[in-house]
């Protein structure tokens, strides 16, 4: 069993990263600019934000933080989204959800310029993203093919199983798997709470993503030996080892899932670390543009 | 085992619709307006377009074609569809595809206006299919889950296998399969020329949609007994025994898979007659703005 250090990986992405950034400046180019939307004090909205700020300064990029409480209209969102698609400053940003239940989470992120949206939540840039064409990829779909290109796993003709079809990991990352490209051309299926036989079905499975959001879905007994699992599940549980109160759950029982596999990611330092990579690597692009022209 | 009649299907929802357009009439509304543009003489392209006026005229839109020879370059076509957008007597077109090698698919379908892009072509509708928001789903797929409803064939839970990973056929319906929906709630197998082992995925499937493009290519000995088979295959190969020298086969070896179906579509007059319904649907959506306001 191989583990995959998602921690190391991303350092060795943002080294890069911060290579270029320097190269950039060196020539006299702009600095990459990531605005982040923080609406309210959601404990894990504040940290993701937090780190994102923290990742930006890192590799030297430019970051800026537009802070709102829960009561802010959807009306004054919308005008600083607007504002933000036409600050020339701003390469690519970011409005954290979830938002409170009185704004429109489509209607704001429908209104992002598509050219500066670096989640990939756009449905222009899903909708591209599912026609091949050249779009910002979510940012876990994303780091989850870098972990599987840095380890050289290949997907091509291999069973994949996607525990999960949400819109933000499940879905893009079974589109982006099944694809006639490098790291694709693999027969996906996706898995969800009305699959009937999930055992047997993962059981077939050369790569699992489990996504699922469930903590410890995916037991022993479900896979077989050899596979490849790639843990995407952060549910937040409550524990008295660590001093927030809380620690990291995936959807994998690690414990009995390890033994048996060939390469696994780890909760924490899995995929999650590389989300933000993924995140500072569309930033870098859209300050590039290269998705866009 | 019972065949699906999309032809008798798509009478009874023209019907429908022709009742429709009469009380709009009746109440003083405007008539729906489907515009098709056609580039060159190709023999495909013509027949398809010539039976989407046709239904038009049934169903009581109007319609225009605009036809362009092989030569018209990028930037007339364009122009074309500006005018098109601009145009408020105009609910809905369709620019038929392929296009002559000059001319960028992709750039002409992204310059359609997406609440007039009746064919569900445009990357914002597919993206906004994905994430489960209003849009214009193509006609196939489109005309697929027409299918299953009016047979009561319900997809929820059940293991379907789809042939084939275009961007028109088996990548929107594998996503619209999978969804929290009616009919949906699918766990979903996308195959295709690269997956290994086919015949065993396929032998555990109670629904398959065979989109692979090469005829006869789903064989009795792949399916098990009660299988749901829906043949969206339309190779034309040649034949003596018809007028025109041509006929249509399906993705599905019919004599051999049909005695093991439940429910089967014949080709032709299985899927075929649905996709020119489904783009009536959606003319019909257009006009009375029911997708986007």
């Amino acid at each position: 069993m191989k583990l995959i250090d998602g921690k190391a990986t991303a350092d060795e992405i943002k080294k890069e990263i911060a290579e270029e950034v320097k190269q950039i400046k060196a020539a006299g180019g702009k600095t990459p600019h990531l605005a982040a939307v923080l609406v309210g004090h959601d404990g894990g909205s504040e940290t993701y934000v937090a780190s994102k700020v923290k990742a930006c300064e890192e590799v030297g990029f430019d970051s800026s933080l537009i802070r709102f409480e829960d009561d802010v209209t959807e009306e004054e969102l919308l005008k600083t989204v607007d504002k933000l698609n036409n600050d020339p400053d701003v390469d690519g940003f970011i409005v954290q959800l979830p938002l409170p239940k009185h704004i429109s989470e489509h209607k704001v992120i429908e209104a992002i310029d598509p050219r500066k949206d670096v989640d990939g939540f756009h449905p222009i840039n899903l909708g591209r993203m599912a026609l091949e064409l050249p779009s910002f990829v979510s940012a876990t779909p994303a780091g989850i093919l870098m972990l599987l290109r840095k380890y050289k796993i290949n997907p091509h003709g291999a069973n994949v199983v996607v525990l999960g079809r949400s819109h933000i990991v499940g879905k893009p990352i079974a589109l982006l798997l099944m694809q006639k490209r490098t790291c694709g051309d693999a027969t996906v299926t996706v898995c969800h709470s009305q699959t009937r036989n999930i055992k047997e079905i993962c059981l077939d499975a050369d790569i699992i993503i489990a996504a699922i959001g469930v903590p410890e879905f995916l037991k022993g007994d479900m896979v077989k030996e050899g596979v490849v699992v790639i843990d995407v599940g952060t549910t937040r549980v409550p524990s008295t080892e660590t001093k927030s109160g809380f620690k990291l759950k995936g959807d994998v029982a690690f414990d009995e899932v390890a033994p048996k596999a060939s390469y696994i990611t780890p909760v924490p330092g899995g995929v999650g670390p590389m989300t933000i990579v993924s995140l500072l690597k569309n930033t870098l692009l859209a300050a590039k543009k290269e998705i866009y022209n």
